[in-house]
């Protein structure tokens, strides 16, 4: 196994958590060069303002990947019109061995016309809206069609980072990454999906969301 | 309640998931208000060099904080002796509510006096490290001693940050975070703590942190 060229798209109103999440499990392949790129080389702003993530390449620096990692992020919503972003998407995708998302990235993926007939998931606020784009709306945590693998909200970038590290080195490999990042979940509250959470966290989230445009 | 300072220590070698993690989770908080620090304003890269993340503050900007979160990386090693940090460390510790590490950020707070004869944790393989400093080494996820938390490594920032924004907030609004995250983790293998990984896994590993100088 050579290289493993990883690509991770960053854009102002990122979730940072979408990208570190698979960035911190990807990075630990053997072999592993990891690129981050955005519109322009310099620092893209999360959602909030708080943190800058710099990309050292601009899109056009960028012409393949073996792996390539697709974040969500408020600001996906807008970017699903930017024709010269899907061009990219779409170019990147004719060389890659994994196309990947996580959250609403898939949107991107989707807005791209990569995902027509597929199954996919992203954020649970924004599943059915898949549809707008012949998607089949499907709410398992990661979703692997053929080279495409896409992953449900924030979090679940991590899931799916060990999951491709498994499908590219091996079950053991992939399972020392994850004892490299003591992966041993244990959240204080059973509260992380839209079937467990109290009905009143989901209608209030849901309306957050709604208000923001993120859902149908 | 008013704003929630939250200040996100940064520097050359962290891992990044380490600070994202955390930093995801409490930048939820209502009123949040996260700044993220190092040495000097600017870029700090992490472990591997491929991703930079940026400081809008340095060390010297920032005297006060509600919630300190510092976290590790293979520099902590070296930080350990760094006593300018350590001193803006303690003073910082002086006027927060919450001071809390991920991984080997624990063993800054360690070094820096703030853990003797508590319980605290930290990434694995530096567990019994924490005696040097006269901690008391304790393998759970989330460790709680008054106003100190330390949380296990890398990943476990997520669930300290959960932890963190019920005590804050209240448990509704966590569970709230937790659906926001989407945080219902389902790694592929169960294998993310030395207790459940392979003894081949642990074994690989071990010799790895060993070879960095992390471990005993």
């Amino acid at each position: 196994m050579g290289d493993v060229d990883i690509v991770c798209l960053l854009f102002d109103g990122i979730t940072a958590l979408d990208i570190v999440g698979p960035y911190e499990v990807l990075q630990r392949l053997p072999e592993a060069d990891v690129k981050f790129v955005a519109r322009a080389a310099g620092e893209v702003r999360t959602d909030n303002k708080f943190l800058a993530l710099v990309a050292d390449c601009s899109l056009a620096d960028i012409t393949s990947a073996d792996v390539l990692v697709v974040p969500g992020g408020f600001a996906t919503r807008a970017l699903e019109r930017d024709e010269s972003l899907l061009e990219w998407i779409r170019a990147i995708d004719t060389t890659t061995t994994w196309t990947t998302s996580v959250c609403t990235g898939s949107m991107l993926l989707a807005a791209a016309g990569l995902l027509r007939g597929k199954e996919a998931t992203t954020h649970w606020a924004s599943l059915e809206r898949l549809t707008e784009y012949g998607a089949i709306p499907t709410s398992r945590r990661v979703v692997e069609q053929g080279k495409i693998v896409t992953a449900a909200g924030v979090s679940a970038g991590i899931d799916m980072g060990l999951t491709l590290v498994a499908r590219i080195a091996g079950d053991e490999y992939a399972q020392g990454v994850q004892l490299g990042i003591e992966y041993d979940p244990q959240p204080p509250f059973d509260s992380g999906s839209v079937a467990k959470a109290p009905p009143a966290v989901v209608e209030f989230l849901s309306e957050l969301y709604s208000a923001r445009g993120l859902s149908n």
